[in-house]
């Protein structure tokens, strides 16, 4: 079994694609891995904001979580829509691009590559962070331990999207049962002891008040609190993905994947309110809500690791949600010439392989940028979403009104559109300058870069394309320039090649030793070439003897080749190459490797009535 | 001026050669500076053996000395008789194999190859040893120096011989100034004090006796004293490089170089009985013996301070005699195809570029492995060069032999032989475990390299040399297969140039998406190559549509390409490639490459049947 099936997999055919497609359980992990696992640091980032507003802030976390649900349940009926609407995918890009025109959509799409690059590294460095929180003294190896994450979810969808599915169905699984149990058992226990829990163990002490609260705190506590809705666009884009039906599916799936999310939402808070819970400094004694959640309700014990190890995991794989959309997003792109074509090409597992390789070199640098450091991530993040989820919805609204009499959904993504342009607002604002101002410079470049690959494509096409049937009168034979550093048979088969494309040929000889020596050569020449020529009734071949003062072999052949061009304007002239094939690599540095170069030269400074012939001879010895 | 002219000088026609040749004075800088500077180290090498005799050793360092200074009057009158025999060039590769054979020839090469590594690594790591135990700020630096020296020597080696001379003239013609200006003034002091002189400075102590004297010891230390003699080879290697007339030109070189060094020596060797100055422990407050020399004679002034800054110079910039003589053994060993025939040519500079660059990157990887530390080179040293001695001065035993007549000649080089194959066994004797068996082991690897080579070279040569006339009679036309992606310009020039090529035409479509899309094409074809193919008089083009279930592309050509030349045993198949060439290199990643990857592919797995032919498309945009 060849090295690349063992990693990768066996190839797969493409007729082989039908039974690749996954059903809404599989669906779950794959498409919903980044919004549910978002939910052990959605809240915290909020709760942190609270801190200095001391005991009192707890009061202000349900609150936030409504409204932060209430937005999620805005964005699901609008995105319910969506899938129904572009059944064979509708991403942002497709929506914003198809209902508002082309910029429109390159502008959501730029937006959601950014977000898909910082969801996988912010999904890896969060759970790398955890882990080195639980054991310290991994932490010298963050930035390593980041990469080779990254390395492992790399292999696992560069063998295709099913395994996929499988290979992250159990830790997914195993986190939400792990925070249902939670939240069941702490609930049971707060509602018995009258919404006042006595915590299992001790808590570290709530922070004494150091602010007042405000418009301005309260719209930062919200923006944080948005990290966790950034998952929300993944399913409409991967409708493809899914069993016929492929859009009921989908919904099936992002409705449960939403609903799961706004429980652990509502129950994270009320929990954390109901145990007086705080979030702690994330630079002293610092310990996560969800660790302080575990023991508070249930103890230190063996349900406490399990959990905080699905959460770690869950955690770190969330990048998977990015690794499935971001290779479609990138194909869909390529397919419209906004990206390389070659990122539209199935690869040997029937997954956007290229795709996969760009975002894992991206998500690698932006690591090793960072260092793996999640703090510094964060606030780079969830712009791009809302820009994208606003475009959207704005262009379902267009979409509606086209279609004409659908008010009611029109009504329900005009109010998606309206609820996500304020967010999108709202977090630019409180965010702007902790980071948020590097996605509003990376978008302009990005759309640059893609207006410049569309155009390019543009005008190879109007340059190449044609209807017309070919035209094959008066096929004017060409002329034929051969090099040859000495009589041999490799010489010999070139010049016999030479001749069966024209009658005209001239050999080319570089004299870089001595005039004797190439006098000797044009002496022999008669003898070894002309006579044989007459005999077969062709025009003897002409010998060019090139002079070269400094020894060198190939610029006189170059510009011997681009004089006869120039003087032939309207013919073709053939280089015939003679090139000896080594049968093993250590032979290659003991032949020069002028053909290959001189092939190389010709092609960057020849024209298009240049054409480039190989005769290849291969080395027996 | 380009930046290659700025760095190396501007390249120089062949027919400049002759102004390239070099006079006496010259020479003495290029061709002895090693043997010159090694009078630095080789009688504090041999005086460090002395240490344990205490006090009473410094009475051996003059006989000693003597019997070197008599080992090199036989080398001498050896080297004379070889330049005047040799006037082209007198290598010991050249003279044994000339006389002794093949065999004993690369014998010679591989021990002189190696020596003149070593040459190189110990004159810049002894350089900078010295440095560096004068600045001891610059000790965690040695290896940076090392190689930045070793770039220096080879940019200037590369500049060219004469330029070489130049920069080299001013500090060795200092260095020798510096030390006979020391010899003459400690030897008036000396002769005025009646031979017990008193030393400006006080000196270190005399070490205590631990050892008594033994033959081992005297061997040991003779054999120390031999690194001295090393550079004598080059001269006559380097005859080629001297003005008309060049053989007096070269004696007279190495009647200089060869008088200097004995003069040193001596010099060295009486003044240091005369002062009683014994080694220091080169572990241990170590001090050399030319500083004490220094310090005595003529105390710590200004004088002292030059004399150490032109010893360093002088030592460091002895590796350029291993610059001057590498390139040309290796040019020699690459026309007998004992090494790959690219280091026969001469470079855009007249020097032998590749040989200088191939030494640079032994002589650094040397310096690297041993951390640019001399003392763990020095037991490798001086074998090499002895071995190479012995098979020069046989040969010219042979050499005489076989003109008959010539006694005088065959016994001063049979005594020259005797003397020196003598001295391989005791330095190899007296140096083998502490690294000698390195050059022993390495000396059989080398020789089997050169002869592998030279066996391919045979082959090759033999394979496709020839004599006879080619044959022009029975010019089948060849089969022309030509992949198409689609119907634009690029394709239809292609097969336009595939009908001036043969009439027999198949183009090739590999179907990667579905068969409705490659059907529509095959019924596209008939009015676009074969309606135009059949008004133009010639057969219709054939269609081939080949199936890919796994999307590849290359695979499936290559294969059909592979059955196609099978199945027509007796006839040549062209495969036409339509070629973009973009005009950006940013290009690059929007064009996929197959052209070229199938080209590589065919070229590997082709055979001699199988003729490659780009038609290149430029794109304008």
């Amino acid at each position: 079994m060849p090295l690349l099936d063992i990693v990768f997999g066996r190839p797969m055919a493409s007729k082989e694609e039908r039974a690749e497609k996954i059903g809404a359980a599989a669906g779950i992990p794959i498409f919903g891995l980044d919004a549910l696992s978002s939910a052990a640091y959605g809240p915290e980032a909020a709760l942190t904001l609270l801190i200095p507003l001391g005991a009192a802030g707890i009061a202000y976390i349900m609150p936030i979580s409504i409204s932060i649900v209430v937005l999620l349940t805005i964005l699901y009926f609008s995105y319910r829509q969506t899938i129904a609407a572009y059944p064979s995918g509708g991403g942002s890009y497709t929506v914003a691009r198809e209902n508002l025109g082309a910029g429109a959509g390159i502008l959501a799409a730029a937006a959601l590559m950014i977000d898909y690059v910082l969801t996988a590294a912010v999904g890896i460095s969060a759970g790398v962070g955890a882990l080195v929180s639980a054991v310290p003294s991994l932490q010298p190896h963050t930035l390593e331990i980041c990469l080779g994450i990254l390395f492992v979810v790399t292999i696992i969808n560069l063998r295709g999207v099913r395994e996929a599915g499988v290979a992250f169905m159990i830790p997914t699984y195993l986190f939400i049962g792990c925070l249902f149990t939670l939240l069941g058992i702490g609930a049971v226990k707060a509602l018995l002891a009258g919404g006042h829990p006595m915590p299992v163990e001790s808590l570290p002490a709530m922070p004494a008040a150091s602010a007042a609260v405000g418009v301005w705190l309260l719209m930062k506590v919200f923006s944080s609190g948005c990290a966790a809705m950034t998952g929300v666009e993944a399913v409409s884009n991967g409708v493809k993905a899914f069993r016929e039906p492929t859009a009921p599916n989908a919904q099936k799936t992002l409705t449960v994947i939403i609903a799961l999310l706004m429980l652990l939402l509502l129950g994270i808070a009320y929990l954390a309110a109901a145990y007086h819970i705080a979030a702690t400094d994330p630079n002293k004694n610092y310990e996560s809500v969800l660790s302080m959640l575990l023991r508070a309700v249930v103890g230190k014990g063996i349900f406490y690791y399990v959990s905080i190890g699905s959460i770690l995991l869950v955690l770190s794989l969330s990048a998977n949600t990015a690794f499935a959309d971001f290779p479609r997003l990138c194909r869909i792109l390529a397919i419209d010439s906004y990206l390389p074509h070659s990122l539209a090409s199935t690869g040997r597992r029937l997954v956007y392989s290229q795709g996969i390789i760009g975002l894992a070199v991206l998500t690698g640098l932006l690591l090793f940028l960072f260092g793996g450091v999640t703090d510094r991530l964060i606030p780079l993040y969830a712009v791009g979403a809302f820009l994208a989820f606003t475009l959207s919805q704005a262009g379902m609204v267009m979409h509606w009104w086209r279609q004409g009499g659908h008010w009611r959904s029109m009504l329900i993504n005009g109010f998606g559109a309206f609820a996500t342009a304020v967010t999108t607002m709202v977090v630019l604002a409180a965010k702007f300058l902790e980071g948020a101002w590097v996605t509003v410079l990376l978008i302009p470049l990005i759309l640059i870069l893609m207006i410049r690959v569309r155009h390019h494509y543009d005008s190879v096409r109007e340059e190449t394309a044609t209807e017309d049937p070919a035209d094959f009168q008066q096929l004017q034979p060409p002329l034929v320039i051969s090099p040859i550093g000495g009589w041999n048979k490799i010489s010999q088969s070139a010049l016999r090649f030479a001749f069966k494309l024209s009658h005209e040929v001239r050999a080319v000889y570089v004299d870089v030793e001595s005039e004797e020596i190439s006098s000797a050569f044009c002496r022999r020449w008669r003898e070894l070439a002309e006579v044989p020529a007459k005999e077969a009734g062709l025009p003897p071949p002409e010998l060019v003897i090139l002079p070269s003062p400094y020894r060198w072999i190939l610029t006189p052949i170059l510009e011997y080749v681009l004089k006869v061009e120039k003087e032939n304007p309207s013919r073709q002239v053939v280089v015939v190459l003679p090139e000896l094939v080594e049968h093993h690599w250590y032979h290659y540095f003991l032949h020069n490797q002028r053909a290959e170069i001189l092939k190389t030269w010709l092609l960057l400074r020849g024209s298009q009535r240049i054409i480039l012939v190989s005769v290849p001879w291969y080395l027996k010895a």
